[in-house]
């Protein structure tokens, strides 16, 4: 095989800290090709300026970072996503180094870039285009109203430490990383030295898109790196449980309390419902599954199903069928055709995952492969080849072993349980686990097991025909749901949609009068002072409101004929409007206007009709009917701009535009509150602002 | 003095575990009355099965209080808080042998009650009334509808650990157990010895109300819990710094990765803004806050100004006004008449706050106290008593103590600023801290200030003229705000109304089908199958409708003349409806129906007019307009249940009644959705239950 004629000079991998690339010095360790053992790089941090690269960041990258807003930063991590995508072919390349089939790499390479375009996405979608976050509606203090507060959310001043596994290089890099970028705080990297190459390459293309220093890597070994955190500064960690624990205990880390979020492989189960039969389409999907789950990424995943758990009048089934399935998984170089499975990271590992297998073998007995295994290619001795291994324990609430024990490879243990109680009990043994998934199309049998699982998992899939061809599996984390598990899984929460984007930024509750408030929030907050303006707001572009600009309208007293017209025209003859006698009896005591001709008399006062910069009215928040209007009643709309958001021009948009929040308050002549809701219009912009954009 | 009388032979304060009162062995610890040194009770753990609490925890008491919904917890609270009132004036006698004033006492006790009543309310208006607490809306993950998700809250399945500080025995207790109660959590507190005894008081009157084992009182002094804790267990501890560390890092914390919550005392600043020149109204707001902070419980609050920031214009005159104001200050035993501050809670305090001053002193003077103080009644040498001191730092960005050392008494340190990027700067040297108040009624200067501050503040207060009478204060945590703050803080948060219950629940993300999905939640989520009632689901009382059943309308063509009429009914003649040119060249591209319109005409296709069950539409929520509705479409709307929430039935209310939230999809002849929203009505329950609730 050629591969081994260049093991004599392989280069260290270099780091980029501080504005610059450095490499360490010495010899450093060898990091070798996961299929044929061939030598791809040295790790060294020797002599690299680490503390630099904190001081750098806390000093020049954070407060340029902080200078852009929410939606600036999400069409950055898309661009850089973009260019990410057309450049995917030299990551699959690298990959392949590290064992992986094209589809392992797919997840890590193309998952990771989407986690990118999501986060992306939500952020414009969720946040608003500003530099801090306000996450609550105002929280009154005060009867009088003259004390209100809000809680903002702002970035930390510190900088986030991302200590990867070796697994996904790429999709745990930028899982960390947008939602670290969104939040403004820079990122320092370090990858698992086994496939820090791949992330390495992907760093040096993202690099040119990303505003300088909000990224840097140490392509580091066995470094200590957290000595150098501070109070503003962030941790998470990936990878095993012992290495997880003893860095979250760091001295350092404890004593300025910096957040650590840890996320540890855990013995994830798969429980096959009791109304499942092997006939049922859901027995074969169960199948499917757990062989999925056990020879993608050849079972190096931190979410892969260890644990398999399947009632025991089944247990002779699900074995003989899993058996029937893992035989047909083709073993080898993933760069050959038909190889199904490829190699562990390395030999090491191999060696790792072949000792777990035999310490679990104190409960469990193998019942498919173990050792040895026909190889399309690669080296069986220096490679990390492993063969797809079941095995069984047939006392899952007597043995230690399968709760405890995970072997990082293609192993899991099967578990016959006899009632869903118990499986629920022997899913507990593993004293918490990232996710569990329940096969099962009986809504009965998923609440028990779902809701006997949720307090130990951070995610609980269902499996059936009828989610079978759109389900994402037991094993893919998701950016909109949480990933992380309680317990043995570490504790941690990442992803989960926006709420990842908090880990990086402080919760402050302000206090303050509503004017002020108003002035910190660039929000309407209700009891702060408007201004009323001269001109009909809705002669005003978008770049012409301000929040809290504020309009009252004239007056309009409902009549009689207006509540009949209005259900002769609406067809709602509603006996509250319509029935003297039953509108007696009524909540109201006497017949009222519809709640819908309120809010459309009321559009009728503040609409301005002619044409203008307010496009359309697209949409209503949070209303509600406080005091109801009778007959001779007089009501009065006070329309104020609440929120302005600018909008992004879409393809074939003729003009650019925001969207304006009005707070609209209906008042009758006693002043009292008859309705308040949110209206939701779309302004065109300034007519300059048009053109900048187009 | 008499007092002196009964030091002999005091008891030993009994603990409540695992369902009986039990006293601890031994002399153990003797804890004396803050005024005069006598003594009060003795502490000691020696003998008490303490792991049995946590055994008695998790098996017992956790599964019972588990079979509560989130409103019948609040509902038991609410009887809580209703019994300590009338029963509260027992807290302030014992409250004063810790040295408090009334008004002292009324913060821990009535302050702590208060929070309960707030929990109580705030789960019941904010909250589902299920045994869950779903979090979201579904989150759709297949373009086809099919696999959708959603994070669920479920209550861990172990206990919380609350380990209080002195300072506040009721407060502290109260705050931590509500949220952790609601969450359906077990709690056992372990309160700081010197105050002990009045934590005993309260636990002793809450036992009988609360569901067996909810919660557990250990009243012990140094002793290891925290070796008992697991998986599912939780730690929340408030104390120094430096014992919260200790804590934290727990090997068996650590190695179980229990959430641990850490609220340290800090050093908390007010910051005077330069625009308020000492004739202003806020000079002397500010004065009054600071010596409000410093006296009030003795200094002894976490969250107590111990920074005082200034202009270096203003220091003179601002230290004259402070100084003038303590002198004022009336020292001694609580219950005098015209006595403003007490003691400390005990005389081994008052050495550490004198040797902390002293250390202070390294590079600040003191301006104000410092020692010695005329007593209005108290025993100068037994109790605890320290006079307000305030100290001065001329260079406050050379000096290391101000920022470092806090006396955990009426002590705070006087420094100026030049710039208000230099106040921040100041304030960031404290490396995090609960709260910060800035004075001022400038918005440009308040907007610097906040946001220079919030990165290292759990809570930042903003006061000034409008809003100084209904102000709650610099050092006042409340029940809807978070309290807590990032680094010396230690990087807690408690409150913060509904997220602090959270704390003690495991988030879920569950992935189904949207019919499984439903089956779980309790709320109907699109695309599930849904069952066309033959009945008029307006027919149907509360108690009958069940979520998922669904109503579709006949339809309805939209003419021109309905356009027309509702215009001149309205008065909204806007241009996209009315004026055929101007729509032409409108987003839409002709005219279209008024929205408002569309949602009447749909009432007026589902509205069942008769009386019956439904008795109001009170609101409406997330309507949004899809696709516009032209002369000569047809409509038509299909009316789903999708959330049900019994209300518990007030006073003067005929009948007793639900919320049904309604999902309405408006579709035109192309099937097309027209628009989508959520109405919410009120429905009366049934007869039956209607009597059981009278």
């Amino acid at each position: 095989m050629s591969q081994t004629g260049h093991a004599t000079q392989v280069a260290t991998l270099p780091s980029f800290i501080a504005g610059h690339w450095q490499t360490g010095r010495g010899e450093g360790a060898l990091i070798r090709d996961a299929v044929y053992g061939v030598p791809i790089a040295r790790i060294s941090v020797e002599g690299l300026e680490l503390e630099a690269a904190f001081d750098y960041a806390r000093r020049e990258s954070g407060p340029r970072l902080r200078q852009l807003t929410l939606h600036e930063r999400a069409r950055v991590l898309k661009r850089v996503a973009q260019h990410l995508m057309s450049v995917k072919e030299a990551f699959y390349e690298l990959s392949y180094r590290s064992g992986t089939t094209r589809a392992d790499a797919w997840i890590d390479i193309e998952g990771g870039i989407g986690t990118l375009f999501s986060y992306s996405s939500l952020a414009r979608r969720e946040l608003p285009d500003e530099r801090f976050w306000v996450e609550d509606n105002p929280i009154p203090l005060a009867k009088d109203g003259s004390f209100v507060a809000q809680h903002l959310l702002v970035p930390k001043e510190g900088v986030a430490l991302h200590i990867n596994a070796y697994n996904f290089p790429c999709w745990g890099m930028l899982e960390k990383f947008a939602p670290t970028f969104l939040a403004g705080v820079p990122a320092i990297i370090k990858p698992a030295p086994q496939t820090a190459y791949l992330a390495e390459a992907m760093v040096r293309e993202m690099l040119p898109l990303l505003p300088e220093g909000s990224l840097q890597l140490i392509s580091g070994g066995d470094v200590d790196l957290l000595g150098f955190v501070r109070e503003q500064d962030a941790v998470t960690f990936t990878g095993s449980a012992e290495t997880g624990q003893k860095l979250k205990g760091h001295p350092n880390v404890l004593a300025r309390n910096v957040p650590f979020t840890l996320e540890a492989d855990s013995l994830n189960c798969c429980i096959l419902g009791q109304s499942v039969t092997p006939d049922a389409e859901e027995f074969g999907l169960f199948v499917k599954e757990v062989v999925r789950e056990m020879t993608v990424k050849a079972g190096q995943k931190c979410t892969a199903i260890r644990r398999v758990l399947v009632p025991e009048a089944q247990l002779g089934a699900v074995q003989e069928a899993l058996a029937a399935r893992l035989a047909k998984t083709v073993v080898g170089d993933p760069q050959r055709e038909g190889v199904r499975m490829g190699p562990l990271v390395s030999a090491e590992q191999r060696e790792a995952v072949r000792e777990t297998v035999a310490r679990l073998q104190g409960s469990c007995a193998v019942v498919w492969g173990g050792d040895g295994v026909r190889l399309e290619g690669g080296d069986a001795a220096k490679g990390g080849f492993f063969p797809p291994t079941l095995l069984r324990c047939d006392a899952p609430l007597e043995a230690r072993e399968p709760h405890e024990l995970e072997a990082f490879g293609p192993v899991s243990t099967l578990l016959p349980y006899r009632s869903l109680e118990e499986a629920c009990e022997i899913a507990r043994r593993g004293r918490g686990s990232l996710v569990s998934s329940v096969v099962t199309r009986d809504p009965g049998e998923a609440r028990t097991l779902v809701f006997g699982l949720a307090p130990l998992h951070g995610r609980v899939l269902v499996l059936n025909r009828d989610n079978a061809k759109s389900s994402t599996g037991h094993g893919s984390p998701l950016p909109q749901l949480t990933h992380g598990g309680p317990g043995r899984a570490g504790g941690g929460e990442e992803l989960g949609g926006v709420r990842a984007i908090k880990h990086f930024m402080q919760r402050t509750a302000v206090q303050a009068d509503p004017s002020t408030l108003m002035a910190l929030t660039n929000l309407y907050v209700p009891g702060a002072k408007t201004h009323q303006t001269p001109i009909h707001p809705f002669r005003k572009t978008f770049d012409e409101l301000t929040v809290g600009e504020s309009y009252t309208t004239r007056r309009r007293t409902v009549t009689e004929a207006d509540i009949v017209l209005f259900a002769a025209l609406s067809g709602d003859h509603f006996y509250a409007h319509t029935d003297e006698l039953a509108a007696r009896d009524s909540l109201f005591g006497k017949r009222v206007a519809h709640g819908y001709f309120l809010i459309a008399a009321a559009a009728g006062l503040f609409v301005d009709p002619a044409p203008g910069p307010v496009l359309a009215n697209y949409g209503l928040e949070d209303l509600r009917f406080i005091t109801p209007v009778g007959i001779g009643d007089t009501i009065q709309a006070t329309l104020t701009v609440k929120q302005k958001t600018a909008r992004e021009r879409r393809e074939g948009e003729a003009r650019a535009t925001g969207v304006v929040a009005w707070d609209v308050l209906l008042t009758n002549q006693l002043d009292e509150t008859v309705a308040r809701y949110t209206v939701l219009t779309l302004v065109a912009r300034d007519e300059g602002e048009r053109g900048a954009e187009a």
